[in-house]
């Protein structure tokens, strides 16, 4: 299994944020073809108190190919287009293999 | 659900990262009491190209209560210090709610 991980740092306003990403952002990346589940992880803290993260939004893949080509889709540019727009200097994207 | 989640960053000598990761490690992160899953995640690229992260590990509890005990009991003391010890620098450590 492959994922798509984005790890998103605290915004300043988490209401704001937490709206934008429930009502817009998730339903877009949630049209990307191929797309077998959207896990969403909402960081509450850490070890040590507090967490810098706010969220870690993990999507599956069945193959590393599409992964990409879901990126490339239509709907992956969307959800691209959308995520730098609100999120670009909080995000930070990854692709993992799942052992 | 509720993960702890470890965010690695890329060592220098990956080998030896994975060698201590995949034999000391894990194997003592496994013992944790209330542990339901270790799930690890292997980065092997991002949208832009690389990646600035190595490995993302989830360790999955059933509450929040549950995950603070695996913590402090003698099992996750000893997972920690081993932490510590090998990926001190690298690690960052987060506490999670999965919707």
């Amino acid at each position: 299994m492959i994922k798509l991980i984005a790890i998103y740092k605290k915004p300043e306003d988490t209401v704001a944020f937490d709206t934008h990403y429930n009502e817009v952002h998730a339903p877009l990346a949630a049209k990307m073809p191929g797309l077998i589940k959207l896990e969403v992880n909402r960081i509450y803290g850490g070890p040590m108190g507090d967490s810098n993260l706010h969220l870690i939004a993990e999507m599956y893949f069945e193959t590393k190919e599409a992964l990409t080509e879901a990126l490339n889709a239509p709907e992956g540019r969307a959800a691209g287009k959308d995520l730098m727009g609100f999120a670009g200097k909080l995000v930070s994207m990854h692709f993992a293999e799942v052992e």
